[in-house]
């Protein structure tokens, strides 16, 4: 049995839709930057990483100051966890592993806010319920994962002037927010310029989704006050953050645009047709907005798949869901037909052709 | 003033001696490898590292399953100090800053053994003595940084053999050891298969130095007992090792025999032929084995040497070392005469031709 991403452990997966990283591959420039780059990994990396911080200056409106890169996202919320001494955690089961990994590494508590399968798991104002019991810290994130919905902006506000004033650090991970159209508009990171909120907001995001490098290693953590960043970074190790990962980034930044407005276009079209295209299958499908579906199916998927060498994510270890639950990610228009008419042919009942 | 690294803020600086790396550059079928896989990095990385521990199993006669891979030494140093529960160190004065910062990042107590200048900087039996109190942890690196001299491989064992008695858990950095002629048959991970031996011992080593790579960011740490690896492990990031990492590591260790001859015959007859030359200029020069060089001057040094392009490790900030020390790596015959040569100018007093 495999959950999802075990990519390493068998060859003959041909179409890995268990991890949810843009269709169209890394940016061109960001390819050429490295092959380029490769003999200079004979330096040590900028340990402020001056030039990536500027140029996510320059993309997010939030001044370099203001921002912190990690080897990765996950890096930087177990470096938050322990920097700002953290000693209880609110979670929503379902949510991402990443942050009870986080929690628990750190030894601290962790609490459950459950999302409701008869709410299609929709975050609803029950969540200030659990604030009100004071933990230390809580994490979202918006779109969530794995099931894609989106927090509704205005209540995510109000979730982060509740925690201003309950002096409980909001960690909101926007890890998949860049591939909605609104993003841009909704980001929750505008509250760090803003001098009426924000004290408490920490704002994660990653290269890993966005830009196709989850092979790279890199993500950023943005707040108010430079001195909360510097009490996480001194839970980092001294150099973190990789050179292939600073230029990686840098390119990947300069060439944003017109990629991400490609990649953008892409998922909102193609997100439409898988989701009506799993539903006219029979299965029930949750209401989102990410670059990944969620969707439950009586009939076992993961192991037929599999025989046709297509990965999907079995969500069954999530907390909060069960045996049937299914995430796939959004790929190509080519890639996306593969999979859909694979599970067609299994929810028919139909062997594989070559099987 | 500078300490040494700090290339990115200094754009004049062409070569650079404050870092202690292979001065063969990377080896080729790395950057061959290397190049090639950019378009991969769509993909998570292992989070096992297994071809890359099955490697270092080939390199080192150490079992995979012994070996715990990480974002760069300093990675796992802050995660065995956090795995283990360390609650005190015992680290000698001087020694890498690391221990200290992966200590501090972990609340953990600091003490020190402190090397005498008149004894060279060489580790004694007295430091048996800061042991018999009893630190949860003790760490050695061997040869030392910055002195660059080596704890004798007997009285090393000896350390040992009273760690694991007392129940100590001893941390030996190897990372300058593979530069040495008899590097391979001095290494203490001959411990960690020796039934008899090596309950509380890790061996630290990192590719940073072996094959300058410093910009890629990969180390490993060896025990005996899976389990504690297992431990500290818990403490990283999910994906810590990058891709790039992990195919460069393979790489490089395929590529290991020739190339690394080739480096330990030029810093052999460069150590010999620099530390003779700054004798002459009438410094002093401590005795050491590593591919760097430690020694003491009453000139400033590194203000007139920087005006050259040249940058030198200034030691001053190492607890126990002061005003006058300093470290310049052993790099490429042609490189190491302009760094003699400039010196032996700024000791006569000599401006530069061009300043």
């Amino acid at each position: 049995m495999l959950h999802g991403g075990e990519i390493y452990e068998n060859a003959n997966i041909q179409y890995d839709f268990s991890v949810s990283i843009n269709p169209l591959g890394l940016p061109e420039k960001a390819v050429r930057r490295l092959r380029e780059t490769v003999p200079l990994l004979t330096r040590y990396p900028d340990q402020s990483c001056g030039a990536l911080r500027k140029a996510l200056q320059r993309s997010t409106g939030v001044p370099a100051h203001q921002i912190l890169c990690g080897n990765g996202a996950s890096e930087l919320i177990e470096a938050a966890v322990r920097g700002l001494g953290a000693r209880s955690i609110l979670l929503t089961a379902p949510s991402f592993s990443g942050y009870l990994h986080a929690a628990g590494a750190a030894g601290a508590e962790v609490r459950f806010h459950k999302l409701r399968r008869e709410e299609d798991f929709v975050l609803t104002d029950r969540y200030f319920d659990d604030l009100a019991e004071g933990p230390d810290m809580a994490i979202l994130c918006s779109p969530a994962n794995p099931v894609g919905n989106r927090i509704d902006p205005g209540r995510l506000r109000r979730i982060a002037q509740f925690c201003g004033e309950k002096k409980i650090w909001l960690m909101v991970d926007e890890c998949f927010l860049g591939f909605l159209a609104d993003g841009e508009e909704t980001t929750m990171r505008r509250l760090l310029t803003d001098p009426e909120g924000g004290g408490r907001l920490l704002v994660l995001d990653a290269f890993t989704k966005r830009y196709a490098m989850p092979g790279i290693r890199l993500g950023y953590l943005m707040a108010r006050d430079p001195s909360v960043l510097a009490a996480i970074h001194a839970q980092q190790p001294e150099w973190s953050v990789s050179v292939p990962a600073q230029v990686a980034g840098v390119a990947a930044l300069e060439e944003d645009r017109s990629y991400m407005e490609r990649a953008r276009a892409l998922i909102a079209s193609e997100r439409r047709r898988m989701s009506d295209a799993i539903e006219a299958l029979g299965l029930r499908v949750f209401p989102g907005e990410a670059n990944y579906i969620f969707f439950s199916s009586e009939t076992e998927l993961q192991g037929p798949l599999l025989k046709r060498g297509i990965l999907i994510r079995r969500c069954d270890n999530y907390r909060g869901l069960e045996k049937g639950d299914y995430r796939a990610a959004v790929l190509r228009p080519e890639e996306n037909d593969i999979l859909l008419g694979a599970m067609a042919e299994i929810l028919r009942g139909k062997e594989p052709a070559d099987g």
